[in-house]
């Protein structure tokens, strides 16, 4: 299964496409998740992967189409506050598209609008979400059973815990991006799902 | 001279509505200049102008390309945020495409990189940005001898102050949107920009 890695804002570009380089043959996509740095920003972070040699195929832009549009990214990702996927489908049916979800009925509503994943969380209690009780895998073992696109956990997934959830792809941020050994991490997620 | 009138995000797009075509006759266009409503929020707000029948020909949309593009908005303003325009002119040469700018070397730059457009300011003190002095007059004046296309003055711009700078557009947020009659106020501005 997929192993997505999802950048956090937290680090400069130069800083995420050293760590990207190191682990690209362990992960599948790399999502460019950046809220706060301005487009040009963002602009000049995925053409400092793109020569570095990081894939475009494995590249995800989180929510502005505008900008997976102008560097030529084709994945995208599409969170509560992004453009809803239906518009998305109807006017760029080129692009490969994601959508977070965090129910079964969400799941199912992404899927019926045409997204080509969905990605479920958080799983796990997570640094990231401290204040939100953890969603467990109860009801990402329900969407993996009901819906046909590819399922993506994400939220405090570890190598140990990442095999609990079979048949899903897994995300994670921290995981491989604040630890000291990235590509050693990377290894044991991908070696983890990898035989799934 | 154009009567830009810019959302300053503070109203629901119902009252935004009410507003403007209250004053539709009077403005040349609107911007839609949210940050912080949702993409759905955004979309749904230009479906309810459009619907109340505000003409799609005097929408511009702020920063966000990728909701112009499923709106069929064709107008484009950019800020420092936004993605720069000679990205957006080259992939998507069918956008009518203005930039902020803050002096006239930025005022130069957009041009040659294909502003149609330039706005500048913050022209007169405004509580918009109370902790930063205003730029006067001086500087606008040599961008509208210098460039070639349309300049558009913006900052603390009231009926009486508008005129101090002809040949140059005027962009109003709260002078129309937080006053009592916003159609009077409107009418002034037209009246004093109409004839230069």
């Amino acid at each position: 299964m997929d192993v997505h890695l999802i950048s956090n804002g937290r680090q400069p570009f130069s800083e995420l496409t050293k760590i990207a380089m190191e682990v690209e043959s362990y992960i599948d996509f790399l999502h460019i998740r950046e809220r706060e740095k301005t487009a040009q920003e963002i602009i000049d972070g995925i053409v400092m992967l793109r020569r570095a040699g990081f894939p475009l195929s494995k590249l995800v832009m989180n929510d502005r189409i505008d900008i997976a549009l102008v560097t030529s990214i084709t994945n995208i990702h599409l969170g509560y506050r992004s453009i809803p996927v239906e518009y998305v489908k109807h006017h760029f049916p080129f692009l490969r598209v994601g959508c977070s979800v965090h129910s079964l009925d969400e799941a199912r509503s992404a899927e019926q609008k045409g997204a080509d994943y969905v990605m479920y969380g958080h799983l796990f209690a997570t640094n990231s979400k401290p204040n939100l009780p953890p969603r467990g895998i109860e009801e990402i073992e329900a969407i993996i059973k009901q819906l046909s696109v590819p399922i993506v956990g994400v939220g405090g997934i570890t190598p140990a815990n990442c095999t609990l959830v079979r048949d899903a792809g897994i995300a994670v941020m921290s995981g491989i991006l604040e630890v000291d050994n990235p590509l050693e991490q990377a290894k044991l997620y991908k070696g983890a799902k990898g035989n799934e």
